[in-house]
């Protein structure tokens, strides 16, 4: 297969949905509304039987009729009719297709052997499958994206995403959006009949676009050529997998979703420590390792300056730095004068972590202490807790938006000035606090301000356990490359 | 100290603010807005030597001026006014009174001797003192809050919590909030001079308005006489501890907030595990276990029945459940086969867990087969997935709020009536998924549908993590009273 196929199925410009439909309720009729609402920038040919026009495109009877080639197809039609859309694509010389139905190798020994149909007829026909069970392609360069996906970020980015589920495909894609994770392409790949995770693997290690790699796994089965293809990639670009059913219950569930042999936890450690990959524990840990990533190129800090306001939050950042393996280094007096002049009289403490005193301390206050603390050779980094809950609930009670905005812009500018200064960055620390509906305009402040922090490459987290566990792995990453480093 | 002297701190009828102001950058400012907003139900005396009125309250120059008797006072005034007010409240023979500022043990030796001149003049004069350098009392039955408490819960419940930090118990108390997690008492002790966390524990054992006890603790120096407070109080209810500076390097934080000496992990969690108590790891997981033990008094099961919808849900509970110990039994043939004759003929899954297909399927689908699952002798809980992001966006895109409400309120509905025929608890796993400020209406609908399942005892998380995590501290307290059930 060459670089140009690729092209035209993760790029396609022109489209055909096999099982178009007007019915939302149909596969043929979601598809057509996620690539219509989402804005698909080719040519776009809809194709079935019946009807003239499917939200404004006009509809082809057959694949056969559409004037012209075709670079990719949507196959939207049940597991029954999959076979013969595979044929047609062969006949039409499309170069790849992506197959959205359920009801194959998953389903016992019937769909086995149908599924198997499918790869013997797509290969010998030159053509490329995605799928079946999954949701096709997200490619947001082109327009295109999966079945649930119409609200997907429409920008593209450097992260590459391969799915073994659907769902957790578009979890991970909308846990992104909000923190400025951008996709290059991500593929959730069902079944995986034809191209494989492996692959997948080997065209993100080439993918200029492509700078750090996230895997949903459930099973695979090509397991030598899998672990040199994560190995090869994991040299050159940072990894994060998530792999499903490792525990002693939890391989009757991947058996039953995509048919795959789940693995033992031990022998799947060992792979992915080895490779020089990344582990994460669920879709919401992966998402937060690709935002560091991210944000956080060649990072390699050990040592964390911390500035938290409120005893509890001084305490806590402390304890689960240590815990995650970092130093939080003593100051000497003179630093500690230097930070202290800056504090209130009571309450507040020039230590390392900095006690703010409360947690709504001005940025004019904060951004200088960032500073005599970035400048200490024996600090890597910064982090900052923002009780940003309190913030903007003080906000929502005096009714104003302005004092909401000025901090996360402040503090956001501080960090980017001490990165510049020092080349040391600054992790953001949110907690969320909000839990009642009347409150939900405290939790959108919080979103704004991640929005704002991560698009200036600034990294946020709810918790200092999930900030400290996530710093540490893309550091495990940046300083032991091919060296042993998981984390449970 | 009798009853009676608890019931006018913790419930006072007529409570004097010492330092009251106008100014709303004072904490005596913050106070007055914080009890006239929330609603302080008795009488209310200001005390300032300026002034006529604050916030229409008419204003005494001294305590002593203030006709009648005062049950409770707060002490709003810097470090070294706080002497002279403490004697004021001994000479007007006030039962008990908050101190709300720093600068006494945390900050050194001078501070440690006022502290203790504090507390030596307090004893002589029978006054009780809680603080300093706390937030101070939560009773909403009184309509008494901490100091940024204004939008707590006005509704007294089950649960009380004792805090070595103000901030930590603000936030478990808004965390609470949209749990349904309702507090008799809250009290943030700061270097708890004179009312001890032991003292507390003891208060919350003979309580008969408590039913469950949370604790934020950083160090103490009655260890003996704590642990067998603790060991009395988790004998009769459920006791759930976050400790603070149990690390490396934790114990310099609790230091300098507190003052207090944190104690060795090994110490700390053996005497836990041996009174019978929970031990949580942060101020959320904290608040979700006091949710859990709020919804599932005498929950002890073992083996969960569990319905998810969309492959990698099916794949993580399992997985998740099996980590914290669960176990999910195998289906006979025949009860697969009623489970499966509900769900669509592809997709889907009629085993353990229940693949729903589609993270949407309908509640009429689902209610009969949580029911099929309860019935069931080897199953003891029902968990349900609920990816509400997916839905709430559809309702947001449609336009319509009808579709957004019927779900939970089916499902909940569905859930009680199984509690009802079946004895058999049912929680709720809703992942945070919302991430981006413009989809924020969907993480309010999640926020909906948690106080809606959660005031109906349906306790709800956002991850199969944490939600197994904390069922098994709830399970291992109910089944193992008194034996050791520390995890980590």
């Amino acid at each position: 297969m060459t670089a140009d196929n690729y092209e035209a199925i993760f790029y396609p410009g022109k489209l055909a949905v096999i099982g178009a439909s007007e019915n939302p309720l149909k596969f043929g009729g979601l598809v057509m509304r996620a690539l219509t609402d989402f804005g698909f920038k080719g040519d776009l040919y809809p194709v079935n039987p019946r009807g003239q026009s499917i939200l404004g495109h006009k509809t082809y009877a057959k694949l056969q009729d559409v004037p012209g080639p075709v670079d990719f197809a949507v196959i939207a039609v049940p597991a029954p009719k999959v076979l013969d859309a595979v044929r047609s694509c062969v006949d039409k010389g499309v170069a790849g297709a992506e197959i959205l139905a359920a009801g194959f190798r998953e389903e016992g020994e019937a769909g086995k052997a149908l599924e198997r149909e499918l790869v013997l007829t797509a290969r010998a026909g030159g053509l490329r499958l995605i799928g079946p069970n999954g949701f096709g392609v997200y490619s947001p360069a082109a327009g295109l994206t999966l079945l649930p996906g119409v609200d997907f970020s429409r920008e593209p980015g450097p992260v590459g995403l391969i799915s073994q589920s659907g769902g957790g495909a578009c979890d991970a894609i909308y846990m992104s959006r909000g923190r400025s994770v951008r996709f290059s392409i991500a593929v959730s790949l069902g079944n995986a009949c034809d191209i494989s995770v492996t692959e997948m693997l080997r065209y993100f290690e080439d993918d200029h676009r492509t700078r750090i790699v996230g895997a949903y796994i459930e099973g695979i089965d090509d397991g030598r050529d899998f672990f040199n293809a994560l190995k090869g990639l994991a040299a050159k670009k940072p990894v994060v997998i998530l792999k499903g059913g490792l525990s002693e219950q939890g391989p009757r569930g991947a058996a039953g979703h995509t048919g795959s042999m789940a693995g033992s936890r031990q022998a799947w450690e060992a792979a992915i420590k080895s490779a020089g990959a990344v582990m994460a524990k669920d879709i919401k840990d992966l998402t937060e390792c690709l935002m560091a990533f991210n944000c956080l190129e060649g990072f390699s800090g050990r040592s964390a300056g911390i500035l938290a306001g409120g005893g509890i939050r001084v305490v806590e950042s402390l304890d689960w730095a240590s815990y995650h393996g970092f130093l939080v280094p003593e100051l000497d007096p003179e630093t500690s004068g230097r930070l202290q002049a800056l504090l209130p009289p009571a309450g507040g403490r020039g230590a390392n972590p900095v006690d703010l005193a409360n947690p709504m301390m001005s940025p004019s206050v904060i951004a200088p202490m960032m500073e005599i603390l970035a400048k200490r050779p024996d600090i890597d980094f910064l982090a900052l807790y923002q009780m940003l809950f309190y913030h903007f609930n003080e906000a929502r009670r005096m009714g104003s938006d302005a004092f909401k905005i000025e901090f996360h812009h402040d503090l956001a500018k501080a960090a980017e000035e001490v990165r510049e200064k020092t080349g040391k960055p600054t992790m953001v620390i949110m907690p969320d606090i909000t839990s009642d509906p009347e409150h939900v305009y405290n939790e959108k402040g919080r979103m704004e301000a991640r929005l704002h922090y991560t698009s200036r490459k600034i990294p946020c987290f709810d918790s200092a356990d999930r900030a400290f566990s996530v710093l540490r792995r893309v550091a495990d990453y940046y300083t032991g490359r091919g060296q042993s480093r998981f984390i449970g």
